[in-house]
């Protein structure tokens, strides 16, 4: 028997948002620590992992470690059915066909439930090593939609480079070149949400498909902040924070350049 | 000749809004006691009639009963370009080719006349029987058409049930099912437009095309309510009252089930 | 060198906006009196001239007369990636092959630059005579606006007839006819720019291709009020005046009826 609620559905929402251009199919795996969700984008280019605590739900019982196999198409069609200040619980019985959706509104006049059919899906939960990254940027989440909804009128390929500084995207194409330089917030002036603040151990420049950077954005609306975490030959960190629940992470290796410029 | 004035056009715009989609052609029955239209769509499916009572304009003339045929996606194009605050006034000869539309502006600055072709209907003003229905919902029309958007992702057969906790919306697709419950409000601690009210003879269940249902939420512009009525076997009314002046109603047939569930 | 800074960079956004649909590539020229382009639409029907002076813009400098290629989509793409808020400052060496462009927050923690590959374009500088014109209206750009896209569902020539009482455009088409008339405001009752003012020698009635007028309406952003110059068998000017600092004006010549009615 597992059952989990969460007063604040919309996270739930969100969450699929975040996740249903990017993964086909993936599991929900519950536990008693929580629910997470690992899954490679259909091209086998990225990596997208989801942890939501099993303490920032309102109530969460998991007798035995499941395993939840949906469809993110089908399940975010089903979630988009929850109003954005309804209640939602999730359950399923230990070895179960079905995810059953409940969407409470607010003050109990509309309850709404909905079952889900489950699929089998063969999914080892990959390891991902405890990497300690050479620069860290925590910067507003809408900002760096921005910039990358910006820069892909100009091309498919972007550089992330990090200095004291700031940190500067750039991207060249057919029709010109073009560079967004954001600056580390100086001093205490701003909110903190929307500070820019650059960690960083020696500057990192690492390339990027735009296309993809483009799907992590679609997490923007879980949280005010998206913290990126570079260091050279490795996968970028996307990440997410959930308030007070998790996070969502986002993994991208960066491309390599053949010809030295 | 006949001549009738509104200064709440906007109601005549959002009753074009109502029909144009499931309906092609249909007549405007003009007479002392007012408008009338009445129309399948064009699969013959459902019934739509309208009535707008000559009292509720601000000027009504009908020298002679006069049928005025009209194209409802025309007709539409041309309500569009008056202005929600307009006030509209119509107008036709009594062997009139053309309905002339005039669209005042609040303060006069602007001042438009449309003529649309008419055209030659050949339609039966069918006699609906005045029938005395098990049970009626008055529930807000937003909420109605809600839960028939959301519905459509899971399936395109809606199952609508009635009880005296409340109103139950079910629906089975390929994905899952899906359940919307409504409860009926206690008490009077809401607005009487937000409330759920169930009038209840004995409980009634049908099952309705979900396509059908679709289209008649395109009139929930009109009012804050609709009003539901069923009986076993017979076709639901689905009203939306129009303020002071008539209203739009939807007729359907319920499903037939071959096989016993 | 040519430099040149808005601090309200959101005009030479607006005027991108008002440019790239009708114009495919024209040039920029810079002269110490400002920028300017002048440029028929891409069916050489239309002409459409812009304006801006030096002493308009917050700094400029232009060290000799020069004249920079683009392609409106290509200049229309760069710029979204300006916020409304940002300062634009344009800059191009003498012999460029590149023009950039500085956008930066009002706070200085965003600074994007981008290279625009300029083009060689052939293209004469037209004299336009300054003619004397029979009538003038000046009337909100917004409602100019809304009658042209509202009479373009009824066909695709208006014909445009200016008396001391107001403006008329009529519309005939295969559904029906529509005129709207716009009446001249009389007295003070109405804030400046909300006024329609008609400036009459004599009356004036000329038919236009409305495919054309509604490309016009794209520079609506660019202020409140939109002037209309026009006198017999010449092109109708239709200006937009830009606050403080120029203009752009339209040029469409009338159509001539072959059949007298």
């Amino acid at each position: 028997m597992f059952e989990a609620r969460l007063t604040n559905g919309s996270i739930l929402k969100k969450l699929l948002e975040a996740l249903k251009d990017l993964v086909t199919d993936a599991n929900i795996d519950c536990s008693e620590e929580g629910l997470s969700i690992q899954a490679m984008d259909s091209s086998h280019v990225s990596l997208c992992a989801v942890a939501l605590r099993s303490d920032g739900f309102d109530h969460f019982r998991c007798d035995r470690n499941i395993s939840l196999g949906f469809n993110s198409q089908n399940l975010g069609k089903i979630l988009k059915c929850a109003d954005n200040t309804d209640m939602i619980t999730l359950k399923a019985e230990d070895s179960a066909d079905n995810l059953t959706l409940m969407f409470e509104s607010k003050n109990q006049d509309r309850i709404s439930d909905f079952e889900l059919k489950l699929m089998d899906i063969d999914a080892d939960h990959l390891g991902i090593p405890d990497t300690e990254y050479k620069t860290t940027i925590r910067m507003p989440s809408n900002e760096f939609k921005r910039i990358i909804t910006d820069l892909q009128v100009l091309g498919d390929t972007c550089t992330i480079a990090v200095t004291k500084e700031g940190v500067r995207f750039s991207v060249t194409g057919d029709l010109g070149t073009g560079n967004v330089l954001v600056r580390s917030t100086n001093g205490v002036d701003k909110e903190e949400e929307e500070a820019v603040v650059i960690d960083m151990e020696e500057p990192v420049e690492l390339t990027f498909a735009l296309r993809y950077l483009n799907f992590f954005t679609k997490a923007t609306n879980l949280g005010p902040s998206v913290v990126i975490s570079m260091s050279p030959d490795v996968p970028v960190v996307v990440e997410y924070p959930i308030e007070q629940i998790g996070h969502i992470k986002y993994y991208l290796a960066p491309k390599i350049d053949d010809a030295e410029e």
